[in-house]
């Protein structure tokens, strides 16, 4: 995964700050209320002196031999990433990863308010995807002048993939996590992350064959 | 994204070189000989000194004045990425999201051979899934001294994520690509790697609302 453009702190830090925060939503449902990071690199495998690096980009956490406030920490890391506050996200496909993305428990549970769909296949146009219906994707600028989604979801195949972020820029929209397997080009204020799964799987088959042998 | 143990190269580092590699693959397709690291700014965004690093881990690349041959540098990276001989892939999970992945066209090309899949819903064994018949997971272990895949894709809810990972281990399976929202408990000679989409919508919210406004 890489990135178009960063900020002062580094991505690979705010990717853990959202584990930490996973983790931390585990502890609080199990009813713990202090974490050492000893413990947090014990469940998580992150180095503790690496959790405590990362917390230092956003001032002072937890009290010496006492620890971390589990409700606490979570709620500033929450704040942090901003997913303290509701996010309107657009989705750009209804196919089957679409589909998968639209159900993710965790979205809602995060205050990730998934507004609208769009496709431009005409067979699935008008048809319901969960809650929602899907609109045609030529309507999309119209539909986010309401909607005021600064964030998409772009789920469609690499050939329709460029044609779609342009119409999702051409929209408002300023952040886009792209899953179609090609580099997009976007204004240098659009914030792009790609998933590639043929790259996750790349890492994996680096470590499998540098691993010993069961 | 975090992963429970590293080799000695850094992961953004293979994670770039897997970027690198889509490139390049765009690049022979359009008939394009050769590029310069300046190039691959330009396309990809990942900073010319940074690739020049990358590839510094792997040996000699590129000739002074000339540049990287397309050809040379794809088939380079494949095999140090290990992906330039088929690897044997078993999916868990035949919901939306599996049904996505074992649908995503970049896996064949490169040579990742998706073997079974697997689920525990008895509405779904028996079915089939593209060109592959859903498996009943109780049956992983015994599929799978056959199949002798070592590398696996993990797409359950999270609640059936621990108990499916057992299951891999089990079978013999040493890298898993995790989808599920948990921490997953493994031996250390296992190695995971978790995509999280509410960790890649929470580092896109981080940006969003840290970017200059349109």
């Amino acid at each position: 995964m890489y990135n178009s453009h960063n900020g002062k702190v580094p991505v690979p830090t705010l990717e853990r700050l959202a584990t930490y925060l996973r983790y931390l939503i585990d502890l609080e449902q199990s009813h713990i209320e202090t974490i050492s990071s000893a413990e947090v690199e014990r469940q998580t495998g992150i180095n503790a002196a690496q959790f405590r690096k990362d917390l230092s980009y956003f001032g002072e956490f937890g009290k010496p031999g006492v620890g971390y406030n589990v409700i606490d920490l979570q709620s500033r890391i929450a704040h942090i990433l901003k997913i303290d506050r509701e996010q309107r996200v657009i989705l750009v496909g209804a196919g089957n990863l679409g589909s998968a993305l639209i159900g993710y428990p965790g979205l809602k549970e995060h205050r990730f308010n998934l507004v609208a769909v769009f496709d431009n296949s005409a067979s699935k146009i008008g048809r319901p995807l969960w809650e929602l219906q899907i609109q045609d994707i030529a309507t999309l600028k119209e539909a986010n002048a309401t909607l005021e989604a600064r964030i998409a979801i772009l789920a469609v195949p690499a050939t329709a993939a460029q044609k779609a972020a342009d119409a999702l820029v051409e929209a408002g929209v300023t952040a886009i996590l792209n899953f179609a397997p090609i580099l997009l080009r976007v204004p240098p204020s659009v914030y792009v992350r790609n998933v590639s799964f043929l790259q996750e799987l790349a890492v994996l088959s680096y470590h499998l064959s540098a691993a010993p042998e069961n």
